[in-house]
């Protein structure tokens, strides 16, 4: 077949002609692994599937202690403890930077920058809070920054939201996207643990860090969420104006309250637009209906849900986190990154697009709500806690105290309420009042119902 | 801010620098209109988007009738009946293939190409067809072509196979990949329709096309299969090569019987790559497990599954047809044209990227099935089939055969057997078997049961 032979000679040709890219790896924990594993394994396929063109050698690693011993495969010369050996270094053309926080990464990356080389992160917590920085260096040096890694592990949604819904407007996107906690509410449905155990179990598992701060407190996700609401509506977000509620204070009867009613209760980041292009963006404990498609999202899989003007509704499902998902998404970034050089450096814009954008006050959200208040156990607190709410005209559409089987004449009880749709400022007004009730002896916990 | 007003003074002189991209539209049907239409709803926000770099402007049209009344929008010149007209002018920078079908189809790319025009199209039948050559032109005139809207509407399981996965091995894609079939399939499913009725039914909602072949034999989705698996795998794969059984044959009784068993009836797309590397394409009515995610891809939406070896297992769901989802898959690739352009064309890679692959021949692929037989009911009839069953070592695992309520004593009935996990040539050399007898009156209907 001489068409398919040409083929052959002119891909053969690419081959030989193309150098392999140099690559500057700030950090070789776990996803840095494999990364360098993903590389080896499917190196010469992916040289395949670029023609030829794309082809990495790794040149220099960062690390914390240049003594400890690693695997034989990695010549000891790679290793060093100085940042600007990695990123200097004429041999690397792309920085991987892959070691977290955010004030050394913010250097390095920055750096790299500066020296026109291609970056790509996994770091959705120095995106998130020095990004406007980042990406005006990204257009002063026409220089790109590419970051799958950061949100969703494996799932390519920055792409998606980027490049193939370029086209929409986004109307909406409602996502879970923290392994971590969903594995802990699905254990905290189904084994009916409390958080704590869950948690541990997590721990043992693998899927919590020893520290899960930033996990369940919702802070991850809300750093994940701040990106895609900048790919979509392209202006700054800052963290302090992002409503975030973790899930440290589920409990198991809330879990059981929402399957009575038909839901399952998610850590759900949502990012909605409103008529006025103001933006919604909010990461809460949250009820969603079980027929929905993200309440079978369960385990540490993610799931980003997407509304656009033309495509419509679309949901993208993978694994959140762990090495190789994440190295899948890392490693993809790198073609594209290798693909930037090639072409002379002219990419897809840049983030944000502009400068200021609207938010919508949290105050101002609005959804249905369940609340649970710790109240003392006598006559007249369904009452009292009725009349705050019809004062400040907020409907109830149930309520509803369970009684502890261990303890039928505790002094102290959980109470639940559902509330009709109202804006969220209005309930916060409500519940301080309430809070004041002296039945009432700690800070009522919120749930929002989503109508997705 | 004096940062931002950099980036808004760079953005802006870009925008005034940089000419739009002349397009000339081969076809103004239902997916050319939806073009025309999203370009001027968010033509502005593109450009936003690309840092200013990318904006279109429609050139000529290809229509059947040029004197045919039109939306006063566009200037009556735009529109010519000469297909050279369009993809020779010189105005036109990129040409978008819209019109179906492969012969003028094939004549308008391949013409672009040679005058190293990127391409974009939605048609799946020309390049699962005619890839060979058109990929061979794009690579010898380093001219790239664009098919997302050819495979799933809307979602962007082209983009994310070709790109995000680059860096995995993909064992495994499944697939339903044909909206107006799953539509019937459901209807058939929840309303107890006969195929014909649910046909109509979708006719009547437009989500069926007056000659609904191509939907009903399975051929639309086959041509899908062997886009996805030629990006997976690299190689020409022949439509001959391909094993495709539409829904025409599916009976209500099938459905139930499958709900009976925990399964939903799907037309499947099945794509994996065995352990010699060898590739499994095909396409039957499939029996899903109703806990797998799609099972539960109703109506119109498709989605596919991907099981890569880094990134593990990814869903991606979406509307796979009608207007303004596949119009949003065709501006996607629009931008990814004009980059190209601006790029100086280097691009990433063609297909395909191999001559030759290997193809699992049908015989050998495995699964259990679900078999009805259209049998003369007379004692015996299931001794001889089970002994011609057990003539060729094929285990049942049960055996069925619904009395029909409306005439119970019907001499002619619908026999089931379930069969166990076994080669298909094998059970095909059965069936012909079992077809000989003189209780068997019609072909054997088989439906695989899938393990995914």
């Amino acid at each position: 077949m001489p068409q398919s032979c040409q083929i052959r000679g002119e891909l053969l040709a690419r081959c030989v002609n193309e150098n392999a890219y140099g690559i500057g790896l700030a950090g070789c924990g776990t996803v840095g692994m494999g990364v360098l594993r993903t590389l080896k394994r499917n190196g010469a396929l992916i040289q395949q599937r670029t023609g030829g063109m794309q082809s990495f050698v790794v040149k220099r690693i960062l690390v914390r202690d240049a003594a400890k011993p690693r695997s034989e495969e990695f010549a000891a010369e790679l290793f060093t403890t100085d940042w600007r050996a990695v990123v200097e270094d004429p041999e690397v053309k792309i920085v991987v930077e892959l070691i977290g926080g955010t004030d050394l990464a913010f250097a390095i990356v920055t750096r790299a920058l500066e020296l026109k080389k291609p970056v790509v992160t996994g770091n959705k917590a120095l995106l998130a809070e020095r990004g406007r920085e980042i990406f005006a260096l990204s257009l002063k040096y026409n220089t790109p920054i590419f970051f799958e890694a950061a949100v969703a592990g494996g799932i390519p949604i920055i792409k998606t939201v980027r490049e193939s819904f370029v086209g929409n407007r986004i109307h909406a996107m409602t996502g879970i996207i923290n392994g971590t906690s969903n594995y802990i509410l699905q254990r905290m449905s189904e084994a009916g643990l409390d958080f704590q155990s869950a948690l541990g179990e997590a721990q043992k598992l693998g899927y919590a860090e020893a520290d899960p701060t930033l996990d369940v407190n919702g802070w991850d996700a809300a750093h994940k969420a701040i990106l895609l609401a900048t790919l979509a509506y392209g202006f700054p977000i800052a963290t302090e104006d992002v409503h975030v509620v973790g899930i440290q204070q589920v409990k198991p009867m809330d879990i059981e309250f929402a399957k009575q009613l038909g839901y399952v209760v998610k850590l759900l980041a949502v990012i909605r637009e409103h008529k006025d292009h103001a933006v919604e963006v909010r990461l809460q404990p949250s009820f969603v209906s079980r027929n929905h498609i993200l309440a079978s999202v369960n385990g540490v899989f993610n799931a980003v849900a997407v509304h656009g003007d033309a495509v419509g509704d679309a949901v993208f499902y993978g694994r959140g986190a762990g090495q190789d998902p994440t190295a899948s998404a890392v490693v993809a970034d790198l073609v594209d990154a290798g693909a930037s050089l090639a072409d002379d450096l002219v990419h897809r814009g840049f983030l944000p697009w502009r400068e200021e954008g609207k938010l919508v006050p949290i105050e101002q959200t609005e959804t249905a709500y369940y609340v649970r208040f710790d109240v003392t156990d006598r006559p007249g607190v369904i009452a009292e806690i009725a009349q705050v709410l019809a004062d400040f005209k907020i409907g109830i559409s149930g309520t509803h105290s369970p009684v502890n089987p261990e303890d039928p004449e505790a002094a102290f009880v959980d109470m639940v309420f559902l509330l009709h749709r109202c804006p969220y400022g209005l309930l916060q007004q409500a519940l301080q009042r309430i809070e004041d009730l002296d039945c009432v002896n700690a800070q009522p916990v919120v749930f929002r119902i989503e109508q997705l």
